[in-house]
């Protein structure tokens, strides 16, 4: 075996694996799943779609996604010994924190025996992630202890349902399911590959997952929109926003929600959420945060050549829906689990260990020293 | 940015980045960490001499050494609310399950707030793990709720003492000792990749250990000990042991804890824990778990050529000391902890996202079919 010199760190440009599952700015199409074009799906298909979809490779029919929903439905609550745990995590914790333990806890209780049960396992952590986020989210900010259960039809309208306490708007049922859409999926990512790293030694799904949170967790990769959405909430006008962005350039400050490691002109999903954003604001009255944001990106575009990626506009859209900051990367969670779990079930199909090597440039070979002579 | 194609899956024989850590391999010597030999560390240093080599580079003197190992005795009792959680875990549990969830809450409560204190948070696991993983035990099996402190110098004797509640001999200190110094580190392994992988999103230490956790839980990867165990205690005799591996070749079973990914004609580790078994077989009077272990090792070199890999001889040698199978594997963890988060320090020293491509195999481009017409 030899062993081949990588230009450039990172495993940049390098193909780690074949995948049926998703491109990425590949000519013609930004962004599809399966083959479907992502802007395709998030005007014409569900999340539970979707999820379908990533699972099964073929969009659902009528009666197969009225059984997925009725399966997802029925798992959407999470035993009482999960709601134990989560009410020993403090309120300041890192909301990714909570989802990797509520993750890996729920894989303590209802473990994936075998692989015959890979799908149970990702369909249970689908319909489970809400609750766990949002049950946490609530007791330990405002003391209540939730009911994990809803009527509402959606994962979508779940989510917004627990977080609130009361049923969503159409729309903002309709805008939370396209969310979910956009974020489902993106090759192999970090927090995919990770996911596809643990399973290839063949461990279980609840690994895999958990091992994915704690990826997405970093700021170079989940968070980009929460940060975005601190950058935007000090400015108070489109000038404003304009006049501190020169600032921070100037300074050097990282900006957060343009550009993207693989896209070069543009973030296929932004003009999907900046429309949604845009009707959001409309429908708030107050456009503020919209028209801050456009200002943004006009900024940013005219002085950098830099583009919108999907997480910029995400910001304001989340928060016209109420939607505190510190979960929008938890959101991303309960999105890009299908992704995970569908690569994990690649992984499986046709596995390997991923095992590679490593240039040494360490110390020469020496003798130990005995203690007291160092 | 070119696509390279890689021969062969799981990146084998491909670098994916540099290290100064470890060696696999390489002439002259089979496996050194930071330039020293593993064998010379086993017959000349401690576990804590060899943790704080791989989080500083060098070896201690005896002050360093001192200084480090009161930090670590001060650091070994767990905060109340995780031995909550691991009082929730189910005794049927898989153990790596509930290594994962005590890593993870243990992030929870005491998280690394940023990398400042890299080294304290992965000094805190290293001192927490034998409690995490006895306080489970012995609740979960004994109805026992353990004091998780003692006054045992080293860590491995502190583990064996949490397990047994009585202080362990001096021989099977050291034993413990060596055992924890041959599995500490081994390069770019699946787990340790996790790692890196998580690392490089400048993600947290516990986010980054919990993911290698759920990759060495896997049946490739971790566990080989466990699964020699399992074999050996079936058989009777030397010459039983030699018929039965005989009719599972035969039947084209796998036959763990020999060869290996890497090592091509022997495991530098296993003339070390060979020793070990053979001094604790000597010390129990009862030599046939000893003798059967030997009869394997012949048999499986005659037949297939294949040698011992460390796992092997560490099934012999944890049952003499009267570690319950199951633990084979935390035990690792508890090991192995120093080289992830050596790892992790490693990465964020010289970080990129690692991030790699794939080669594109599924459906062409494809149009949503309107769900009524699928």
């Amino acid at each position: 075996m030899s062993e081949k010199k990588i230009n450039g760190a990172g495993l940049r440009g390098q193909s780690a694996g074949e995948t049926s599952l998703c491109t990425v700015g590949k000519s013609g199409s930004g962004l599809t799943y399966c083959g479907y074009d992502v802007s395709d799906l998030a005007d014409n298909a569900s999340f539970e779609e979707v999820a379908y979809l990533l699972f099964n490779g073929e969009l659902p029919n009528v009666a197969e996604l009225a059984e997925y929903k009725a399966e997802l439905f029925a798992m959407r609550d999470i035993p009482q010994a999960l709601k134990e745990v989560l009410k020993l995590i403090p309120k300041d914790t890192h909301p990714m924190d909570v989802m990797r333990t509520g993750c890996s806890f729920l894989g303590n209780v209802e473990p994936e025996v075998d692989f015959s049960e890979q799908r149970k396992a990702a369909n249970r952590l689908l319909s489970a992630f809400p609750a766990i986020m949002c049950y946490w989210y609530r007791f330990s900010h405002e003391g209540v202890e939730i009911d994990c259960t809803s009527d509402e039809s959606s994962l979508g309208g779940h989510f917004l349902r627990l977080l609130k306490g009361e049923s969503p708007s159409a729309q903002h049922e309709r805008v939370m399911d396209v969310s979910l859409i956009l974020y489902a999926e993106h090759e192999f990512n970090a927090s995919t590959f990770t996911a596809r790293v643990c399973a290839s030694t063949l461990s279980d799904m609840f690994s895999c997952v958990t091992g994915a949170i704690g990826t997405l967790r970093g700021p170079l990769h989940g968070g980009a929109n929460e940060a975005a959405m601190d950058m935007i909430q000090k400015f108070t006008s489109p000038a404003d926003a304009k006049e501190q962005m020169a600032g921070m350039l100037e300074r050097k400050e990282k900006i957060m929600g343009f550009g993207h490691a693989i896209y070069r002109t543009s973030d296929p999903r932004n003009d999907i959420i900046k429309a949604w954003s845009e009707k959001l604001a409309k429908e708030n009255g107050d456009t503020s945060l919209y028209d801050i944001s456009v200002a943004c990106e006009e900024f940013m575009w005219d002085t950098k050549k830099l583009f919108c990626n999907a997480d910029f506009f995400h910001a304001s859209t989340y928060n016209y829906m109420g939607i505190p900051t510190k979960l929008f990367t938890p959101i991303f969670v309960c999105s890009r689990l299908t992704g995970w779990a569908a690569h994990v079930m690649e992984q499986r199909s046709n596995n390997r260990i991923i095992r590679p090597s490593a240039d040494y440039i360490g110390s020469d070979p020496r003798k130990v020293t005995p203690i007291a002579q160092r």
